[in-house]
């Protein structure tokens, strides 16, 4: 198998250490320059890491030849599959630290190779992490554990395929290894878009998404890719099977569902009938600013209790106002956004607009947009929002803590948690940094019965001992969550880095049927070892 | 206990071996009227059965003195807790062969007395049957078996109140045993509806519903009962747990969604926070007629695959439109009504009647209601629905076989799928009986992806042999399901009835994980044996 890093479709590298193309990497000039914003920073950026400078042993483990063709032990393989894409990942790469390397990388190309390299690792104790594009937020893709002979990362990137489309169905059979802009491409000759678009997109896969219930771009209603899911396919140690194509079912527990966010754990998703859409022919979009933020909530609330059901309902605090140059003189903005492939949107983007103002919002002239391109502001947002992670990562090399959390709950308890967020996390990045950090939030889901808040922290001071800073900081942050019952996350997933709040989280007997199911299916316990369950 | 089945907040009896209240039944002389229309009936009625005419005996369990204030063991709480409301159960109580009549009745009235139960039945290998409304239709609360040493009917209507409501954030607690107007008539004074309407409103409870997936009032979106829970309380023999209230979350598989369509094998459902909503004040409603059913299929399609989202979106082929009365020439007739409590719905409607009569339908003039107050056509149909199944037990008197089932597939499927449950349940009819049955058809619940077809069938001919005549006919039409990859159940639920085409339809790692569930939640196997897995 090859061992380069460049995506198929591109001619781009994608960074072993960082976000996304080893290209779009801020250079050394930018870095200081953003640096310089931030009080306690680096004299100047941390230098980029090489793979040659990493400790990579021989191979714990040997493949037997009949899956050598789809294994490799090439170190830039290894280094590059190493750990996800969380800040944590990305300093302890930039600081010599990174996580445990893996022995093997396998790039399957078919269900009977993903079952013979899962059979195999059962057999010799090797633990097997499937890998989809490797932008886990969440300790997700690495292995922690002590007690494997041997680690195998299981990239899924060559099963990425679009199989089957059925535009009459609104359906299409798509390998769970296919990145978003892979797996749109194919649909897009069909005239027809899963329309999912999480900030990852380009460097995530359908089975990560599928594996991790990954949110996307709906802001309501259908705000998890779950809701896409017509059926899937999933290869266990325990053996094979695939759910019915089916638009409904009321036989039972819901299969899907216990793989869906099963993150890896209990088996390998490799492929899934996914409901598709026809490209919405209609948008128009508008932002609304508040001088009072909780009075924006109040405005966001009644929009996702009416059944207006905007495709985007963002609402940004000041201070992400700010950073987004969405507005700069302190007020919180809401960004609205309709789309529709049947009917015109303006008289619903009209009645949000109405219910916005009677909570104190202002202006809100709609942009509409009928021929299906987005208006500049919208894509001005877009590009920044793409671009978040690269400046993360720039920040990293200026020795900076520069990252996010998410979470939802319900309506009763929103202000008071984003409040306490605000309060309780400034202190703990001001107690072990000395320095005054920035806490932002956003809205991205909203629902009937309440939302799901994004954070956003940065602060430096420490240089030297970031990873410690940020634990500190997410230790404060997860206990914030837990007091105010809102969940360890809305979409980012558990992996290794919630556990702690997901454990605290789990109602006790779904614990027990966890474990069982997971002794059931991988009774070696090979499966992504310490990913939601020990 | 009180042994009286007279319902809360009724003076009215309910029927013990029929569907919902004694006095709502046809008289003898509607009985004969009905069967005089179908060939091969009785010549007169079989007589309403009587409790004393059961071979009841003695209970073959003594709970202990601590719950006895909540059990009992008269015969006729144990008769009305024998079946659920099938054709099959109705026939076999008719014919003095009813289900095996459960030792004793438990009412509690807390989640402590249910884990009582379950711990006392645990330890002495009583069956433990959970029943709500008991208006199941396909065996889920009798008990088939032979291994336990009693039988013991959770009956948990005790539990009926809504406990708390959060009108901003639009949610309620409600306990599992309310029955639909029971928990309605507690939310009505808040302004508030949870808006699950199956056609058992009267007759069935939340936990029923959550149970067995309830599909419910909305046509399209959220229409099964899933959509609307927020978090769930289980008592479980090994232990009680509650999710958190959250409007969403992506850490790990859904804790809910594995109790949703458990069907009271895992656990008993005892209270459940519900996404409730505004009351409409915007409705709109038309009916379009169509000379091809198959047009109109494509018709329905188009539809749900706009973003219109009716909440009612029902096709009555000729036969369905005939019986309703929606229609005497033959045509099909699709019913469409939209509703909101934020704006107004004339354009949604307008909309989809364009689409309906760009495929063929004609007529549609909307009938705008602002007041909320439904339109006589609508409300019409909506009384002759709720009277259906008194007029199946009305010929189940005069020795028919009346029955529905019902399914659900991708839009691929759908018309091969209807013509071949039409032709050949009718030929397996007709095989079982000599005489020409009826098959109709409509849609209750529609998809971007697919639609629930829903069939009901009527047929004479020999009498005595109703039940083996029943089992014919519904081991050709599941056969024909399986075929066409339909599942086995939209929203009637799995029970016993279901087992085979459920067992062949389920993926294999998924019953792996449902028995390690089942060993884990319930080791001594006491709940509902022989629903969902043996």
């Amino acid at each position: 198998m090859s061992a380069t890093a460049t995506d198929a479709g591109t001619s781009r590298t994608r960074s072993w250490w960082g976000w996304g193309y080893a290209d779009a990497h801020p250079d050394d000039a930018e870095c200081a320059a953003m640096g310089a914003l931030l009080p306690g920073t680096l004299p100047r950026p941390l230098p980029i890491p090489r793979v040659a400078d990493l400790a990579i042993g021989r191979p714990g483990a040997t493949p037997p030849r009949s899956l050598a063709h789809v294994v490799t032990a090439d170190p830039e393989a290894r280094a590059s599959h190493a750990m996800g894409k969380a800040y944590r990942d990305v300093i302890r790469a930039l600081r010599g630290q990174p996580g445990r390397i893996p022995d093997l990388v396998a790039r399957p190309t078919d269900d009977q190779a993903v079952a013979d390299l899962l059979d195999w690792a059962s057999e010799h104790g090797v633990a097997v992490i499937p890998f989809g594009g490797g932008s886990s937020v969440v300790g997700g893709v690495e292995y922690r554990g002590d007690t494997h002979e041997a680690v195998l990362s299981l990239d899924m990137t060559a099963m990425d395929r679009v199989l089957e489309v059925d535009t009459a169905g609104r359906s299409a059979l798509i390998q769970a290894g296919a990145l978003g802009p892979v797996l749109e491409d194919q649909l897009r000759p069909h005239g027809l878009t899963l329309r999912h678009f999480p900030q990852s997109f380009e460097f995530s896969t359908l089975g990560g998404w599928l594996a991790t219930r990954a949110g996307g771009h709906y802001a309501t209603v259908h705000t998890h890719i779950d809701d896409f899911v017509q059926s899937l396919r999933v290869v266990t140690p325990a053996g094979t099977g695939a759910s019915w194509r089916l638009p409904a079912s009321g036989a039972g527990p819901s299969p899907d569902r216990l793989f869906l966010g099963s993150e890896g754990a209990l088996g390998v998703i490799t492929e899934a009938w996914m409901r598709v859409r026809e490209r919405p022919r209609h948008k128009a979009s508008a932002s609304v600013t508040f001088t009072d933020f909780h009075r924006a909530l109040d405005a966001v609330r009644a929009i996702a209790q009416s059944d207006l059901a905007p495709a985007n309902c963002r609402l940004l605090d000041p201070g992400e106002a700010l950073l987004s140059g969405a507005s700069k003189d302190g007020s919180s903005v809401l960004v609205l956004g309709f789309e529709s492939a049947t009917a015109p949107v303006d008289d619903r983007l009209a009645t949000a607009l109405e219910l916005a103002r009677d909570h104190g919002g202002h202006g809100g002239t709609p942009k509409a947009d009928t021929d299906g391109k987005s208006d500049a502001a919208v894509s001005a947002w877009r590009s920044a929002f793409l671009r978040m992670p690269y400046l993360r990562d720039g920040l990293a090399r200026m020795g900076a803590v520069v990252e996010t959390f998410e979470t939802a709950a319900t309506w009763d308890r929103v202000p008071a948690l984003i409040d306490a967020v605000r309060t309780e996390v400034s202190a703990a990045a001001l107690k072990a940094t000395g320095q005054q950090a920035t806490v932002n939030c956003r809205l991205t889901h909203v629902y009937p019965d309440g939302a799901a808040p994004y954070f956003t922290v940065a602060v430096a001071g420490r240089p030297g001992d970031e990873v410690q800073v940020w634990d500190e900081i997410k230790a404060v942050a997860s206990d914030v969550l837990h007091r105010h019952r809102a969940t360890i996350t809305h979409h980012h997933a558990v992996g290794r880095d919630h556990r702690p709040g997901y454990d605290r989280q789990r109602p006790a007997p779904f614990a027990l049927a966890l474990h069982a199911v997971k002794d059931a299916l991988d009774p070696h316990r090979i499966l992504n070892p310490g990913v939601l369950l020990d």
